[in-house]
C-alpha cells in the first residue's frame, strides 16, 4: 500500500506539467468513449521498482482502469516479460503513459542499480546505501527504489539525521565540540554521524561519542585500520568515489555501510515499453 | 535572466523535501552570524548549465550572498575550473549546498551529454532535440539544459504540440483522418508530427498535410528513402535507440532531426563541488 | 470526459473563495440530510458550454448527485429549454449554485458570441479564432468554450506560439532577424507568427519564412493585397477591431482566420436559471 | 496600499498560466539587458481601476521597474490620456504586458458600468451594490472594482452574509423559522437578508427580524408600497432585471439599495493600450 | 455533513506534516494487508467535538474504514464511554491516529470549556462568543468546536466583521468619523461593533450608529450603567478577562454577549484514547 | 536565523484565514500612509518565545517595519517588560497584529511551561521532551518553542524515529521480532525506540537492541527497577500522565527523558500586549 497522500502530489504535478491545457492530440482523434488494452513489458534485464506508482498514474486519470499483475516491486524480470496488463478509456491511458513510465523507468533504474551493488555485497555484512543526491522533488520515490532494489536508505533530509562535516567542524571548534553541541539539540532518536578523514579523527569522533562514523574518501587500507581501530562501538561509513569495480575490496575492509550518490544522481532509466493493442 | 517566477516553485519545492524540519545538524554546530566563503569547482570537463539556478537556491536563503562568476551556462569548462566563487550565511550556504548541486549537476550532465551530440552532428544539417522523457516536475529545466548543450527542444508537452501516433492512427481510421481531425481543433500556431514507420505511412502523412514526419526505429536505408521521397515537403525526425555511435550514420539519411530521450531520461551527473574554506 | 485534473483545481478555489468559512446561510436553516430537485433552464436563446464543468462542482460537494442532461456543450438552445435536471443533497446543490452557474454562464455567454461569429463566417474559408484576452486563471476554460461554439483557438500561451510583434522586431533589428532569432531556440513543433502592418512587412515576413501572418489594423484593400500577395506560402491572420458588422467585409479578403478579443474579454454571460422545487 | 497577500496568489497564476514554459518569443528575440519604455493610454473615456494590480504585475517581474502615475484608482479619465508611464527591463515587460492588461481592462470595465449606474442615482438615497456574480478566482478584484467606480459591496461569501432565499425558507417551514434558525446560530456581526416576493412576505420577514429585506423582481409599485410598510426598519434592496433603463425609476421606490449582477457577469473590457516606444 | 472541501487542506497538511517520507515503524512492522480494530474511549468527561474531522482522517487514509458512533459532536459523555468503534487497514489506521487525536481531543478541549461557561449563563439573555485568537490555520476548526460546545461566533476574520478599536477612532478622528467611514465602504450585510471604555464613548458609539457596543474591561457596575443607557438600541458585549468565577456577575449587568479569548487560546485538550484490541 | 521557508508558510496561511477579503475595519478608518509605533509589553511572568516568528508577520506585511528587541527568544521576562518595540505602516500594523500575537503568545505558553518542568529537572540527568501531541500544522513552531524553554524534541514525525508500540508488537509476533523487522528497512541514522509496561518487555526490548526504552505508566518503583535493570544500555523514557507535581519522583527513578504531551496539546497562552501609541 503505497501512501498516496504522498505520491498523488508528485504524480498530479507532473501530469499538469505534462498537459496544462489538455492532449490536443489524443482528444482531437480519439473518441471519448473508448476502451485500450495495452501490455507492459521489460525491454532487457532489471529491476522493476514503482509499480503501484505507475498504476497510480492511471487510476487517477481512469479510477475504472483494470490492471493484471505479473510481477511485484522488488521482482527481477527478463527481457521480454510481460509485467502488467492494463485496460481503461483510451484517452485516459494514452494522457497517462509517458508520465507513468517517466516514473517507472527512472525507479526500476535505481532498482536495478542498487541490485548490481547489493548482489556484489552478498554474504558480506556490508550493505550498500543511498544519500541526498536525489532528484529534487522525487526523493521519496528515488529512496522507495533504493529499498526495492536490495539497498537501505541514508537520512532522509537535513531535519531526520545528523552528519558533521568539515564544515561544521570547523565551525564548532573541532569534532568534541560539533558532537556535544549536536547532541544537546536533536530529538534524542536521532543518531549522529561524523565525517572522517584520518584515523586521528576517527578516534576523536569516537571519543566524542559519534554513533556512526563516515570514513571519507580513505583507502581501503585507512579503512581497515579504522573499522579494527573502532570495533563496533560505532557504525562505519565508506563513501567516495565507490563503484562497482571496486566495492568488494570496500566491503573487504570490514565496514558497515557504503554510501553511493551514483545510484540516485546518474539513473539509467530502464528499458521498458507499454504496448497498445 | 530566469524567470524566477517558474524556478522557485521548484527550489522551494526541493529545498522544503531536503529540511521539513530545518537542518538539526547546521543548526546545531554553527553560529547564526557567521560567514563562509566556497568555490565552485568543474571536477571534470563539461558543459556546464545550470548555473543561474544554482545561485537562486543560496539567494532565496540568504539574499545577501555574494557571488562572483567565471563562467556561463552552455560554456565548455575543464576539470579543475574554478566555475563560481560565492560568500554568505553560513547556515544558509551549507542548508543550499546539496540542492543547488543537485540541479546543477543534474544540467549540466544533461548539456554535457547533448553537447556530445551536437559535436557529432556539427556541419551536418541535422539537429539533435530533446523528448518528453524528462524528470516529474523538472521538465522546464531539463528543457532548458538541453538548449544550453547545444540541443533544442521537441514539445514542451502535450498542449503544445500534436504527435499522431500508432494508437491516434488506429483510432481515427487513419493517417489521413487522423490528421484532419487534429487540424480541424488545434490552435493554428501548432505544426503536426505524424510517427511513421514505413515509406507508405510516410506517403499518406506527407499528402495528409502533416508538417513534420517522424521516421520511427526504420534502417538508415529507409530512412534515407523516406527523407528524399519528402524532399523538403516536411520536416523529418528520425527517432528510436539512436546513440552516440550511429549518430553520424543517421545524420547521413538527411534528416532534419534526431531526437534522444536518453538526453533527459538516463542523466550521468557532472562531477561539480563546492569547496568551503 | 473533462481533464478533472485541470478543472478541478479551477472549481476547488472558487468554491473555496465563496464560502471560506461555509454557508452560514444553509447550514444553519437547511436540513443536512435533505434531498432536492432542480431544473437548468435557458432563459434566452444560446449556445450551451461547461455542462460538464456545471456538474463537476455539484460532483465535488455531493458525489450521489443525480443528473439527466437533456442538451450537450456546444448545441444551440431556445429560451425555455430544460438543459438538464439535478438532484442531490441539498446543502450541497445550494452551495455548488452560484459557482456553477458562474461557470456556466461565462462559458455559454463566449459559446454564443462565436457562434455568431462563425455563423457569419459560414461558406467562407474563414475561422474565427481567440486570443490570449482571457480572464486570468480561466484560460483553460475560456478557450474550451470558444471551441465549443464554434471557433479555434489561438496559441494557449506564451509558451507555446512564436507571435513575433512591434518589441521583438525593434530588439531583434528586422523581421528577418527576429524570425532566425525564433526560429533557432523554439521547438520545431511550434509555427512562428508575424506581426505586420504594411505590405512591405509582409513582404519581409514571408521571405524570412514566417508560417502565419498576421495582417494588424489594415483596411479591407491592404489585407486583400496582402492575402493575394501571399498567396497561400502562408496563413493569414486578421487582427483589430473587428466585430460583428464588419466580419463578413474582412472575410471577403480571403484571410484564414479573424482573431477577436472581445470573445473573451468582454463576455456577456448567458442568463440561465437553476430553479430547485 | 493593496494587500499583495491577496493579490499576489492571483497575479502569479495568471503569469503561470501564460507562460508554463517561459515566453519563448521574447526570450529569443530580446536581449536579456534591454531596457523598455512604455505609455499606458486609455482609448475610450472610462473610470480607471486596478492600476496597484497592474503595476504589481511588472513588479513581480521586475522589481527595479521604474513607474509614474498620473491618475489615480477610481478617476475618470478621457480617451488620449495618458495614465502611467512605465520603464523596466524589455523581456520583463513583454511578459507581464498581457496579463496586466488583461486585469486592469476588466477592473476599469467593472468601474466604468458602475460608475454609471452610480452617477444615475446621484442625488438619491440609493446606492448601487454588486452580487455574488463574479468570475471564479477573482472576486477580491472584481468587488474592489465595484468599490471603485462607485459602488458598494454586497456580501464577499456565503460565510460573511445571511441571504434567506426560497429555498431556505421551504427548508426551514418558513420565513419566521428560517429567521430564527440562522439568528442561532452565526455571528452577532452579521445581518439577515432575507429574499422576499409579495408584500406579505416583506410583512412576516420584518416581524421575524430582518435586517435587510430584498424585493426580488417585484413591479416598482410594489416596491414602493414595501418600502413605505417597511419604512426604516429594516435596509431595502432591489433585485432582478434592473438596468440602466430603469435605474433611476427602481430609486424613486425609495428602496436603499439596487444589486445588479451585470456589473461583474457581464463586463465589457475598457479599451486600453500599452504603447512601447 | 462536514465541508470536507474545507477540513481536507488542513487534514492533508496535518497528514504530511506526520509523515513528511512515510511511517518507518508502522511499514516495516505491520503486513501491508491486516486489519485492526479499535475503540475510542472518553476518559474523562467532556463535550465531545470533532467526531466528524476525526472520521475523515481515518477515511482519507483507507476509504473503507468501517464506522460505528455511539455520540454525536456536542453530546456530554462521561469518563469510560465508547464514542466509537472502528475498523479498517491497521496501517492506515495507526498513521491515522495521532493526527486524528490531536485534532478531536483540542475541538473536545474547547466545547468542554464553552459548555461549562454556556451553563454558567443558562437562564440568562447572555451569550458566550468566541474571538479571533484562534491556533493559526485552524480557525475553522475551532469555531465549530465553540459551537459545538453551545456558545456563538464572533466574527469570522477581519473580512467579516467590523470592529472599530482605539486605534482606528484615533486614525479616524474620532468614534462617530470612524463609523461613518466604514459604513460608507463596507458591505450592508455586516453590523458595526466599537470598542469603548467609557460610559461616554458608549454614548458617542451609540448615536454614531454602531450596532454593537463592547464594553471593554469595565467594572461590572459601568457594565450595567451602559447597558441601561443603550437599552436594547444595540447589541452589547463584554469584554476583558472574564472567566468561569466572574461569569455569573458579569451576566447579570444584561450584556448580551460575553467573549472570552481563553475558549480558544489556551485549549486544555479532552482526554480521549483509541484502544487498538 | 529563521527558516523563512518554513515560517513563511505557515504566516502567509494564517493571515489569509484572517483576511480572506482585507481588513474592511482598517482599510476604511485608516489612512493609508499613516505609521504606528507600538510597545510589545509581558504582562506576567513569562519564558518568551517566537520573537522572530512575531516579527517576521510585520515584515510581510511591511518590509520597512522597524524593530528594536529588548529580549531573546528563550529569555525569562517579568510582568511589565517592554518586550520589543515596533513602528510601521499602520494599516499593516493592525492587520498582523493578531496573528502574529496569536503565534507568539501560543509559542510563550508553551515555552513557559517547559521552562517550569525544565527547572524542576535542574541538577538531575533527566531531560523534559516533547510529543507528536502538537496542534496540526504548527509541529515546527511547537517543537521550536519546547527547546527555547529548555526542554528538547522527541521525534518530529512518523519519518524520522520509530517507536514500537503494542500493536506494532502484535503485528510483528513480538518484540525481537519488531526490532528486528524495522532495523532491516530504516535508515541506519535512526534509533529504534520501543514502547514497555513490564520488566519482561524491557529485558526483550533491550536484548532485541532498542536504542531507548519507553517506560510506559509504570510506578516509580517499576521505573527505577527497569533503569537499574538497563544500567545505560540504553536510553529511557518515561512517559504516561506525568505533571509538575510528580516530574521530581520520576526523575528520581534516574530515567534519561521524561515525555509530556501537555507541553503541547494543552497551552496556556502567555499574556503578551501588543499597545499601540
Amino acid at each position: 500500500m503505497l501512501d498516496y497522500l504522498l505520491t498523488d502530489d508528485i504524480i498530479l504535478r507532473a501530469l499538469k506539467e505534462d498537459m496544462p491545457m489538455g492532449d490536443i492530440t489524443t482528444e482531437s482523434t480519439v473518441a471519448e468513449d473508448e476502451t485500450s488494452f495495452a501490455r507492459l513489458i521489460a525491454k532487457e534485464d532489471m529491476v522493476i521498482a514503482g509499480l503501484e506508482v505507475f498504476c497510480r498514474v492511471f487510476i487517477l486519470l481512469d479510477p475504472n482502469t483494470y490492471i493484471e499483475r505479473y510481477a511485484d516491486d522488488g521482482d527481477k524480470v527478463n527481457a521480454g516479460t510481460i509485467i502488467m496488463k492494463l485496460s481503461g478509456n483510451s484517452r485516459a491511458m494514452l494522457k497517462a503513459e509517458r508520465t507513468a513510465l517517466n516514473l517507472l523507468q527512472r525507479m526500476s533504474g535505481i532498482a536495478t542499480a542498487t541490485r548490481k551493488f547489493a548482489d556484489i555485497l552478498e554474504g558480506t555484512k556490508t550493505k550498500i546505501v543511498d544519500t541526498r543526491k536525489t532528484v529534487p522533488g522525487l526523493r521519496y520515490l528515488d529512496k522507495m527504489a533504493v529499498r526495492m532494489g536490495g539497498g537501505t536508505n541514508h537520512r532522509f533530509s537535513l531535519s531526520d539525521g545528523v552528519l558533521i562535516k568539515d564544515n561544521h567542524i570547523r565551525a564548532s571548534g573541532g569534532i568534541t565540540a560539533a558532537v556535544k553541541k549536536a547532541r544537546a539539540r536533536i530529538p534524542h532518536t536521532v543518531k549522529i554521524e561524523v565525517e572522517t578523514e584520518s584515523l586521528e579523527q576517527v578516534k576523536e569522533a569516537l571519543s566524542a561519542g559519534a554513533d556512526i562514523i563516515m570514513l571519507d574518501n580513505m583507502t581501503p587500507e585507512a579503512m581497515e585500520e579504522a573499522v579494527l581501530f573502532i570495533n563496533g562501538r560505532a557504525l562505519t561509513e565508506a563513501s567516495g568515489n565507490i563503484a562497482a569495480d571496486n566495492l568488494a575490496i570496500v566491503a573487504k575492509t570490514g565496514v558497515d555501510l557504503i554510501s553511493s550518490g551514483s545510484l540516485t544522481h546518474s539513473v539509467k532509466a530502464a528499458d521498458i515499453s507499454l504496448r497498445f493493442e
